[in-house]
This record gives C-alpha cells, sequence and structure tokens, in this order.
C-alpha cells in the first residue's frame, strides 16, 4: 500500500487504520507490550502509539496496566494488554478421528475447547455440520462473548475462496460447499474462512509453537493421508486458490501402491498410518490404537514393528529430501502420526534425508516434531479467523453490540 | 514498513522515497505511462505524481513528453518515458553450454548483447570469469552507459547473501565463491547479485514474457540437468539462503539411475538431456545437436526417438503432477530442452499429468513453453541488477556521474 504523506487531508485515514492493525496484530501475536514495545516493534513515535493505543481502549480491545519499570532507564512504560473477552473466534476442525471446537479470544487466549472422538468412516457430512454447529452453539454460550470471526480446519483439499472441500480423500468428500452450509447452520455475522488441516497446523505452528521467528517452515502432518503446509518466506504457502501445500500426493515411487486419490505410489501411500500398521502385521484401518500398539512392540525389540517403522522413516526421508531440494525450509515440523513416531523413525529418516537432499540446503533444516499437537489445525484456524480483526480493527468499532447480538 | 502520516516532520522522507520506488518500478515494469495511468496506478493524487516525477526527471531518469491525448476526456496527460541510458546494469548468464552478457537499460531495455557458446566440459571457473569480465568491459565500452547493478544468473545452487555456487553438478563447480570473485575481476562500484539461472528464468517470465499477471508460476528448464524456479503469491520462491527451486532433485523413482548430484532416482535423471539421447540412441553427451537430430528423427517417424521424447513426456508428467500437487501454480512454463521438446511431448505429458495432479489444482494450470528462449536467465538477472535502483532511486540522485567515473 502507498502512503501519501504529502496529503493528509485525504491518507490520514489509511495511515491511521494502518498503524492500529499493526499494533493490534503485535500485541495478538507477542501478548501485552510495553508503549515502548510498541514503539520498538512498530518504529511509530510515542505520541503515535499513546494516541492509537487510546483508541484500542476506547474500542475495549485492551487494557492498559499501570506502569512497569524496565531494566532500563527513563520513565516507566504503561503495559498494553489485549484483552481476550472483547473479541474471540470460534474455531472448528474436522479431522479423520475427531471433530472439535473452540473460542480463543484477542491475543489468543483460548476460552472454550471440546474434542468428539469419532469412529472413522462415519463423517457423514450432514452429521458432521449439525455435531459442529451443536458444539459450537454451546460454546458460544458457555463463553458469551463477540464472534469476530470463524474459522475452519478441514482434512481435504479447500478452495479458500467459498471453502469448497474439493476433495477430501480421507473423508470420503467430494466438492462438499462445507464454508456455506456451516455458514448458514452457524448464523453468526462475522466471516467464515475454511482451510486444509496442514495449512492450518503450519500457520499454528509458525505464530505460537515450534516455528516461531522462522521465516521458510514445512509442516507435515500424518494421520490416514498425509498433509502438508508450508511457510516460504513468512508467508503461508497457499498457491492457486488456496490447494497448494498437498504434498501427500508427491510421486515419490510412480509404479507403487494405488492411492486414494487416484495416482499410485504418492507418498502418503509409503508413510501413511496404513502402510504402518500393514508391514507391522496389523489391520491398515486399526487407526490410533494400533499405532499405539506397533510402538509397543518396538520398544520390546519387536523386529516387524521395527522394520514398519524403518520403511515409513526410510520413505519419509525421501519425500523430505525431495521437498528440502524444491522449498528449501529451515524447519521440517513433523505433526500427528509423524509426531508421534519420530523418536523412532528418526536415524532412518536422517541417513536417507541426507542421501537425497542437496548438501547446502541439507545443512541448514532441521526435523523436529510438532509442539501444539493434535489442537495445532484448530489453533491455526482461529489465527485465520482473527484476520479480518487484525487487518483493520478500526472497522470493528463501535460494532461489539452487534457482535453480541450477532452471536446471541 | 509502516509509515506515519501524522508525524511529517520525521516521517515525510521515508514517503517521499517509497513513492520514488513506486513510480520506477512502475516504469521499469510497465515501460512509458502517462501521469494519468500513474496516478492509477499508485493511488497516490495528481500533485503528488507532478512533483515526483520532476524529481526523477531532473535526476535524469525520466523524459516527459508532449501530452498525449487519450480516449477519455478531460485534458491531455503527459507521458512519463523511462531513459533506458540513464541507469543500466550488467547482466552475466553461465549455463552449460555457453556464457552471455548484457547491458539492459532503466526500463527493460537490451542495449548491447553477446553469447559465447562453449563446449561443455572447459567451465574451467577461472576461464569463465576472466571471459565474462572480457566480454563485459567489451559491452560497457561500447554502451558507456553508468551501471547501477550486476546480475549473474548461474546453472547452481546459490547462496543468495554472497553468491557462492556451493553446488554446480552439470559444471563441476563446488563452493565456489563466483559473486567474489565476478566482483573483484569486473572493478565496478555496484551491488552484485548471483543468482540460479531458473530463479532467474522464472523472474524473467514473471516480469516480461509468458507469466505477466501471473502470481503462481512454476518455470521447468532442462539443459543436461532440471532447474526449477517458481514464484508463489507473486513473490518469487527463495527458501532458506536462496537454495529453493531444485525441483530436478525430486525423488521421483528413488531406485532408479544415478544422479550427478550423487542420489538416484532424481527428476533430472528421468526427464534430462542425456536420457533423451541415450534413448534415441544417441551418445548422451550429443548436446543440443544431438537434441536437434532425436527431433528432426521423430517427424520422420522414427520409433525409437519417438519413444525417447513419450518417455521423457511421461516423467515430465509425473513430476509436474507432484509439484502442481504441492505449489498450485496457475502456469508451468517449459523452457529450455523442454521449452523445445514441448510440441512432441505435450501428449504423453498431459496424459500423466492427469493421472498424478488432484483434480481441483489440475483444473486452474496450464502448461506452456517459454517465451524468452535462452535468454530468460539473463533477462532475469538483468531485473535482479535494478532492484537496487528500483528499491529506492532518490540513494542515486546525483551519482551519475560517480556511475560514470566508475564504469569507466
Amino acid at each position: 500500500m502507498l502512503v501519501d504523506g504529502s496529503d493528509i487531508g485525504q491518507r490520514s485515514e489509511t495511515v491511521r487504520r494502518a498503524n492500529l492493525s499493526a499494533i493490534a496484530r503485535g500485541l495478538h501475536e507477542r501478548g501485552p507490550l510495553s508503549r515502548s514495545d510498541l514503539v520498538a516493534a512498530t518504529g511509530l513515535t510515542r505520541s503515535a502509539i499513546r494516541s492509537l493505543v487510546g483508541e484500542l481502549a476506547s474500542a475495549g480491545f485492551v487494557t492498559e496496566e499501570g506502569a512497569v519499570r524496565l531494566g532500563t532507564p527513563g520513565r516507566p512504560s504503561p503495559l498494553v494488554r489485549p484483552d481476550p473477552v472483547s473479541a474471540t473466534v470460534l474455531a472448528l476442525e474436522i479431522l479423520v478421528d475427531s471433530i472439535a471446537a473452540s473460542i480463543v479470544g484477542f491475543g489468543g487466549v483460548q476460552l472454550e475447547h471440546v474434542r468428539q472422538d469419532r469412529p472413522r468412516l462415519q463423517l457423514n457430512v450432514d452429521d458432521v455440520v449439525a455435531d459442529l454447529a451443536t458444539m459450537a452453539a454451546d460454546l458460544r454460550a458457555r463463553a458469551g462473548t463477540p464472534i469476530v470471526g470463524v474459522g475452519v480446519a478441514v482434512a481435504g483439499v479447500v478452495r479458500r475462496s467459498d471453502g469448497l472441500v474439493s476433495m477430501g480423500p480421507n473423508l470420503g468428500w467430494v466438492d462438499v460447499p462445507l464454508g456455506a452450509r456451516l455458514d448458514r447452520v452457524l448464523g453468526i455475522r462475522a466471516p467464515l474462512v475454511v482451510t486444509n488441516d496442514a495449512d492450518a497446523g503450519v500457520l499454528a505452528e509458525h505464530r505460537r509453537g515450534a516455528a516461531e521467528g522462522t521465516d521458510d517452515v514445512l509442516f507435515v502432518s500424518g494421520e490416514v493421508g498425509v498433509g502438508g503446509g508450508a511457510i516460504v518466506g513468512g508467508r503461508p504457502l497457499t498457491g492457486a486458490a488456496g490447494y497448494g501445500g498437498e504434498i501427500g500426493h508427491l510421486p515419490v515411487n510412480p509404479d507403487g501402491a494405488a492411492c486414494r486419490c487416484g495416482a499410485t505410489g504418492c507418498w502418503e501411500t509409503e508413510v501413511g498410518e496404513g502402510v504402518l500398521l500393514a508391514r507391522a502385521g496389523l489391520a491398515p484401518d486399526a487407526g490410533s490404537a494400533g499405532v499405539d500398539a506397533v510402538l509397543r512392540a518396538a520398544d520390546a525389540g519387536d523386529e516387524q514393528a521395527l522394520a514398519a517403522l524403518a520403511h515409513v522413516g526410510r520413505w519419509l526421508g525421501i519425500g523430505l529430501g525431495g521437498l528440502v531440494n524444491v522449498l528449501t525450509p529451515r524447519l521440517i515440523i513433523l505433526g500427528g502420526l509423524h509426531g508421534r513416531i519420530h523418536p523412532y523413525v528418526r536415524d532412518a529418516l536422517q541417513a536417507e534425508l541426507g542421501r537425497r537432499a542437496l548438501p547446502a540446503p541439507r545443512a541448514l533444516v532441521s526435523v523436529v516434531p510438532a509442539t501444539l499437537g493434535d489442537d495445532a489445525p484448530l489453533v491455526g484456524a482461529a489465527e485465520l479467523a482473527f484476520e479480518p480483526l487484525l487487518a483493520d480493527p478500526a472497522a470493528w468499532f463501535g460494532r461489539r453490540g452487534a457482535m453480541h447480538l450477532a452471536s446471541a
């Protein structure tokens, strides 16, 4: 955005709103900050910060606490604190094994949370939408806070513009207008955004998890399938229409096994939950409990379990090697299944990664398990839902009453 | 960047320089524009545009021509034209088969150009550096223009910060400090930047070629190896340290042929020049003339040549399918070898791409040959070299004399 400081009459409103946005974003992402911190973080003058923080306080979004004395000389600087109940979002998550909902407050504080494990293959769209609506109504009644946005993370390929799930191979969904259906049944007058679960996961780990402060990140998260999300140059890799990051469908073994997507030898056919379970001698649909059994067997030295883990570790390394060459992340975060098995597959993974990745990008990258666990997509969905507020807080001034009504 | 319009004393200089940058960038990328076009493109007021264009004109970077009357009512608007000799860059290119140099003027006009084909395996670093220095001196003497930047595109993995070529598998280079060596021998007092040839190629196609106006682009360019560059969300995908985009080293056939990088079954072992030539019954190092022979044989209906092209086409489709799933470009541009063979491999490529790419991203992407031909990396190197000028034209005001001296 261009800002013409020589023509204040026309442009000062734009400048003011952009600066309010920068302050709100700083407080949301980093938590309470002193006015001095805000001066340092934004490059604005002390008087500009005082005035802008005053506006946010009048609108009810922040409180200013008594001055805190820092270790440095000079006047103490009041602490500006985001008020978590002043603006909240509803986050929803649809994975293969569970659905979940939460209410998250400004500043990233989770106020309410519920997760419901579900038997697989029972993710009928009507049931999921109805159950999420019930969960949401229940959480909103408990929280009683104004909702400024709704974020939904789903294990599928999502068109960002309208929340169409064009394909959820492991949910059995094709062309499900999830955004429109949820919007109708929730009845919340606030923006709703739907995203892929791994895209939400990487955003969460980037903002509030293992990847804070890292600008090039790859998030790999396995359940039945393998999802991926990436941050490149500090920004989410969404690709055209928001479809990006489907790393589970990299062809790593083109004459290999059939994939749920219709192709053969996709990466997820070599590193997904089913192949781990089958190679360990269990039913490929034994699910999370089956994975627990494989890890217990491996702990006991069971050869077949160890071989199954070595197979998955080797193919993880092959696929990650290719992705390191293309995307050169500094950090690879393993979530879901791959976070759980990481201690068991680390050596096989690293050995193969060393063979596949070019030396220069290989030297820069670390592989770590996710820190946010199963909730990463839910946390990321909440972050996405906050975007409209953070992009232009002034647009929400004076609307808190209306938001309460809308959410009542 | 935050701009505080409420505190003009401190910030107006920042605002002015940012606005000069926006105007210079618009003129460089889009060519001559009327003042009205600039108002529309930047959102600045007419008076601000007049004043800023006046500054650029005083500094010698633009000329204003007689007012042009547009098809619309109102006063005619003077045409602002970038002066190509006011600021020029030196662009250099090092590929496996050739080296090239050019002088490009502000606005993207190529003023001088020379390409030298070289026998392969004779890319001794010392010789290349010395020959490029000679070519550069010759072009600069002919052009006689001030040089504001130097851009170098090289077929290798490049660390952007200092131009170290960590690996150029097909040049036989390892850890060559190309940036430092060229900087020393060229003796030009202007910023020098080194980049991978395909990263430069995609930038060129994005600014001045097939991908103008497209924000998600993948560029694939084969010579002996296969390079790649991508634009994601309108920005170059550089990855950590600038190493990104080495798509030739995606593992597509992990138990396949040995690759020059040390791994096996990298994509370039299935779609590079060598495999095409060998499968067509020629020596794998028969080079560009060999490729011509294969295409002539295919035109004559030769079975072996057609089978070789079908093989490369199929594997192109496999790798592109995976890359479509990960990056979801709207446009895939085939350069170098793959641009040349595109008419012969289109059907096999599309058939396999249809099987490998998920339907939603598949529906959005087109595959086209490059429009800039062999010069794409050179054009992209020039664009990169213009960055310092475009980012802050005011820093160059009054320095044209000095630039002339530096380039003398």
